[in-house]
């Protein structure tokens, strides 16, 4: 069975009420609602950011249910987020379909995220801790200042890879660690539990968008129903193309600026990037940067005590960085 | 005096602070984010809606200072909304300057949408009170499904006066209302000061959606930096022309369905579509229709002491309605 399996298996019982409560909170009586937000929804995501709350909750042993609400949240924030990316990038393919702004056009997909948004925020409320609203609430602003400054950096070469980890830790990490946290928040846990949880979260998080960046340029993102060489072709710049450009020749360096600063490119260009990377080793550098936080975000789960919720945890890490290969 | 001013003078102090607190809660490192914002922001709208909760509070005498932070909410929610609609609409004119998906194009502009969407439900939660939590979340959610439903009946010319209502409610009115009504909430009032100033804020918002829209056929629309016929030219279905459909001959009713329902438009139109609504003084008709949602608003007040507030608040109705001539 793979880690992800062992996950789902132990927050099975509670995926099952949070997936009832996404399938509820989502209805409108606007019955476009639903149809689009439904379309993502029900698109085969693992729903990994819910589970790390329902697993959290486990690891804790917190026997109440208002987790469930803000597992609910933390996916409606998520789907929100993508929504208004595909928008923002004019994407076509997500998860292997089409995407919603493709086939409902940019006005209502805009709409529909704005809706999910409030509906998340609904949710929270209803969770009756102020504590667990800030943190929320906040993690929601890091996401979209991130977005804004990857917008604003994305053509930027000479970018260092700490301005990277900040763009990725607010528009990625931000929110896998405010899902764990808030577990601890509802739970009434110790302040040292709900930050080992936000440390857990956090560092998963960066390892993830670091293996998603790395992966953008392999062949396996293919099944992911996504397109080799997305971040390439739309010059958006990540951690291997920064240590390729700091490590090349000058000569690569143009080859960089043209293709990644100016987007002018053609057919042959993608393969030569691919070569270069490999050249330079930057994308198996960009593995070892994510096992380096992998293992931050395992030994964050060290004070715990044994149960299968930590197994299950400390597995996802090595198996988000293992999708690599 | 108009009204306006007397409004104006009598929040003056409280909107001081306001205005602070806008000014240092759009602020972000990403320094796109302020320059975008700030850019609508600071265009010369008139805050009516965080003038009607610091008036609010001022009618039924609270002397805290929780409003502050949730007048700027509610501005922070109506610009995002802007923001987004622009993005929706492909508006290129805002208050007499270019939009900001103009200037900044639709990426950054979704993303400072959803910026000050998130940094707005940070100050509600700073309010430390779930009611009005649970307001602001719950309007937040009606604006966005009353525009999906506005996107998806924006074409029907069978829609009905009732469904029209529900929509500006919806997208204009339930805002009104919770920017009134947290003021009762903050300042721990009586259920039935909460429910008036509820009422007073729904019904000016309905009066006040109700102009708007006849006024969008007025040629005094041009003093407000928007263009006289907007409306018409995106096919966008509002009282006047719901009501000339409804009382028009066959004939009519065909050059409505052609300019409206699929949009196909000559130059010539405009002047035709201004001369049926006056043959049916549908314009007038509606204006009648928000003098009777204005008369709600005053009455709601009727419950409160006389102070300089509530004329304020009762003048501004007359004030929202005599725009239109």
């Amino acid at each position: 069975m793979s880690a992800i399996d062992r996950l789902q298996q132990v927050t099975d019982a509670d995926m099952a009420l949070v997936n009832e409560t996404i399938l509820s909170r989502m209805q409108s009586p606007v019955a476009l609602i639903p149809e689009l937000a439904g379309h993502l929804i029900s698109s085969g995501g693992k729903r990994l950011r819910p589970m790390l709350t329902l697993a959290s909750a486990k690891l804790i042993g917190y026997d109440g249910i208002r987790h469930i609400g803000l597992a609910t949240a933390v996916e409606f924030i998520h789907t929100a987020t993508l929504l208004h990316d595909d928008v923002v990038d004019e994407s076509t393919l997500r998860r292997g379909k089409k995407t919603a702004n493709l086939i409902w056009g940019n006005q209502p997909t805009v709409l529909v995220g704005d809706f999910l948004f409030s509906r998340a925020f609904e949710l929270m409320v209803k969770s009756d801790s102020l504590r667990v609203l800030k943190i929320l609430s906040s993690a929601s602003s890091v996401i979209t200042e991130g977005e804004v400054l990857q917008l604003t950096t994305a053509n930027d070469l000479s970018t260092t890879e700490e301005k990277y980890l900040e763009v990725i830790t607010a528009k990625t990490a931000v929110l896998f660690a405010a899902a764990c946290e808030v577990a601890g928040v509802v739970a009434d846990r110790s302040e040292n539990v709900i930050s080992a949880l936000e440390a857990y979260g956090r560092n998963l998080g960066i390892a993830f968008q670091l293996i998603d960046d790395a992966m953008d340029y392999s062949s396996k993102q293919a099944t992911m129903g996504k397109n080799t060489g997305d971040d390439f072709r739309e010059g958006k710049i990540t951690l291997p193309v920064i240590l390729a450009y700091r490590r090349g020749t000058d000569e690569e360096r143009d080859f960089w600026k043209r293709t990644m600063q100016a987007v002018r490119q053609t057919d042959d260009d993608l393969p030569t990037a691919l070569a270069t990377l490999q050249k330079y080793g930057t994308l198996s550098a960009t593995v070892d940067r994510a096992r380096h936080y992998g293992e931050m975000a395992k030994d964050a789960l060290a004070i715990f005590d044994d149960n299968s919720a930590k197994t299950a945890m400390v597995d996802i890490v090595d198996f988000c960085i293992d999708r690599a290969y």
